[in-house]
């Protein structure tokens, strides 16, 4: 058996980022970057004042002394002439500090009367000025590549004068559920069977993954009609099929789908819930089956099919985020496969996370599985642990999934 | 001055969730459930095997034990007759148990010979068999109201046989960037201008928080402009206003929106970076004012839009997701003001998270922000912390921002 870090490591070793796309920068918010964006100018373009108040010579700005205001500079309307001796220019925060002058009385310390203003406390040299370039300058790579562009960075790539940018296509991903018992939500539903849940759990985690989802119509329990949805998938970034991948006779995704060209590897993985996870390739296309059982099909995609959507998307190859908290309860020693117990989360008096798994584990209980917050992880053979143990888990609940 | 909590507390409880509206399944990722979600269908629905074998009469499964095989039920097949004596049914995970079987023979713990199987293991009644309604009964309430739906929500609702989901209307804020000296990316630039950049980073954040934005046209430094723009905003779920709400002579916004009816508070605010924030009502649109320094515009957009958009969007009025730490340098004491110092986050060995500030923390250099993970909290008259001190913080790397 494989361990869950081999088989990831072993599909993300075969994907590829998608080339890039140029999108204008209001629709790159959470799309991968794919260059890095360099500024285009310099910010700020010139000395500017940090505060409302008068800019003036600092060698004027002594306690007491009075000066001439001989004009004002709001943002965006700079001074045209020169501050001389005895002079001040009324400014506010972003004017461009006026040629002459090299200091910034604030309104604060300034007592205005006509066009006089006497200083009420000194004036430093420099004090109050934002000097050119102080953010960044023109030429620097301000946001590195790749990232996942957050709204700051929306914020500097526009600061930076950038109307778009250049972003990794997202990864369009076929999902292929099969099997003759079920149904789509709301459509009749056969004897003896049940609804479609995991081609949409899967649709919805592919789109909390930056990707674009594609839900092909469900595969009846034949081969040929494994074959002709199979079809559908050239050109897509991943293949993901749900069911259909155990040890028993109805192992018809894969016939099928061997009979078009698939090359694959059924690899039984050191885990619970999932064990039987496919991988191989359907011409260019990389394909990746989960298990038909709800729970053990969100795990897995959890587990692979968010790394490869990162991956697929421009990211490096990593393993989905892991974060530190302690247990809730007393975990039971491990055996040889790794766990992934359904926990939820509570914040302790100490703002510790504390993860409690559910008492029962079922990998058919799909409720129980959406109402946990993180997948305590238990490595093989792991011993057991008292409450309050320092434990690693995955948390399910800032993840959209 | 107001706290951070006080002013956040006075917004939230001005806001009221959006109605509700139908949308299809495979669209309600990320949307906030606006009614529960009753369970349609049992699941189970009847006693279903939990693992590939055959189906038998627990009594006749003893160890040795040679049954005839009448017949095979693939998931979706129910098997139209009984088991009786001495008879067993062929079964995979998911098929229903046929009527007269109480026990599962796994297929590991079968032998099978033409039409007889022979007992390798015995079977104990009612093992690997999961009973109807293990996972939920028709009538339950699966997804209680409101909660943001995630991939596994998706798919219970799916397995509940919900095509329609009830969620709150995504809230709908209009963003107005005011000053002659901001100009958008790629347009000319003003003598003296910038790039508005507040503008498309409040945008990204709306759409991070849930919302959908609508980015007015820039209005010059004159109070029209501004009531022009203003009209634009009738049926919106709220305005946010950047720059112009300085104490300079240059409050455009709040003069311009003033004759057109809008009643305001203006708050200070013991904070930094922000300090002075709008807080009103322009008819019946609540209107929300945030500095035009670019920092300030975010940290405020995090404590106070951030809650804003979740409240609109159905979920209870609460601050920002805060996570515990440990401090990564010294961190001074701080004065009146409540702090949130831009700072990068590390994992330690131990899996703590470190977060250290960074040196500078001037208020108008976004790339630092951008760069940063995180704002650690730092409360009025916090004392002096030193390296590994427990802190507070507000992630921004897992929120969108």
């Amino acid at each position: 058996m494989l361990t869950v870090d081999e088989a990831r490591t072993r599909i993300l070793a075969d994907l590829k980022p998608t080339p890039p796309e140029t999108v204008a920068l209001a629709e790159a918010w959470g799309r991968v970057l794919a260059a890095p964006v360099i500024a285009r100018l310099t910010q700020p373009p010139s000395d500017v004042s940090a505060m409302d108040g008068y800019a003036l010579r600092a060698v004027d700005g002594t306690l007491g002394a009075a000066l001439t205001v001989i004009g004002s500079a709001p943002a965006g309307h700079p001074f045209a002439g020169r501050v001389g001796p005895g002079e001040s220019v009324r400014i506010f925060t972003g004017s461009v500090i006026p040629d002459g002058a090299d200091g910034v009385l604030i309104q604060e310390d300034a007592e205005r009367d006509g066009d006089r203003v006497t200083v009420r406390e000194a004036v430093q040299p420099g004090r109050h000025i934002r000097r050119t370039g102080q953010d960044f300058a023109a030429g620097e790579a301000v946001i590195a590549a790749p990232r996942r562009l957050g709204a700051r960075d929306i914020g500097l790539a526009a600061a930076g004068n950038h109307p778009w940018l250049a972003v990794h296509r997202r990864p369009r991903v076929a999902i292929l559920a099969t099997g003759d018992e079920i149904a789509l939500p709301g459509e009749p539903i056969p004897p003896g069977g049940i609804i479609s849940s995991n081609a949409h759990a899967l649709a919805a985690l592919v789109r909390a993954g930056g990707g674009e989802p594609c839900v092909l119509p469900i595969a009846g329990d034949t081969v040929e009609a494994v074959g002709t949805v199979a079809d559908a998938v050239a050109g897509m970034e991943m293949l993901v099929t749900t069911g259909g991948a155990s040890v028993g006779d109805h192992d018809l995704i894969i016939e099928g789908l061997k009979r078009r060209g698939l090359e694959l590897d059924f690899w039984k993985i050191a885990m619970r819930p999932g064990k039987p996870l496919v991988f191989g390739r359907l011409g260019a296309v990389p394909c990746l089956g989960v298990p038909g059982n709800p729970v053990s099909a969100i795990v897995c995609a959890v587990l692979f099919l968010l790394p490869a959507l990162a991956r697929l998307s421009g990211l490096p190859a990593a393993p989905p985020p892991v974060a530190q908290g302690i247990a809730g309860a007393t975990l039971p020693a491990n055996d040889a496969r790794a766990d992934h117990l359904r926990a939820r989360l509570r914040i302790d008096d100490a703002g510790q996370l504390v993860a409690t798994p559910f008492p029962v584990q079922d990998s058919a209980m799909l409720k129980r599985l959406a109402h946990a917050d993180a997948l305590i992880l238990r490595a093989p053979h792991a011993p057991a642990l008292p409450p309050g143990a320092p434990i690693a888990m995955i948390r399910l609940d800032t993840l959209g999934i």
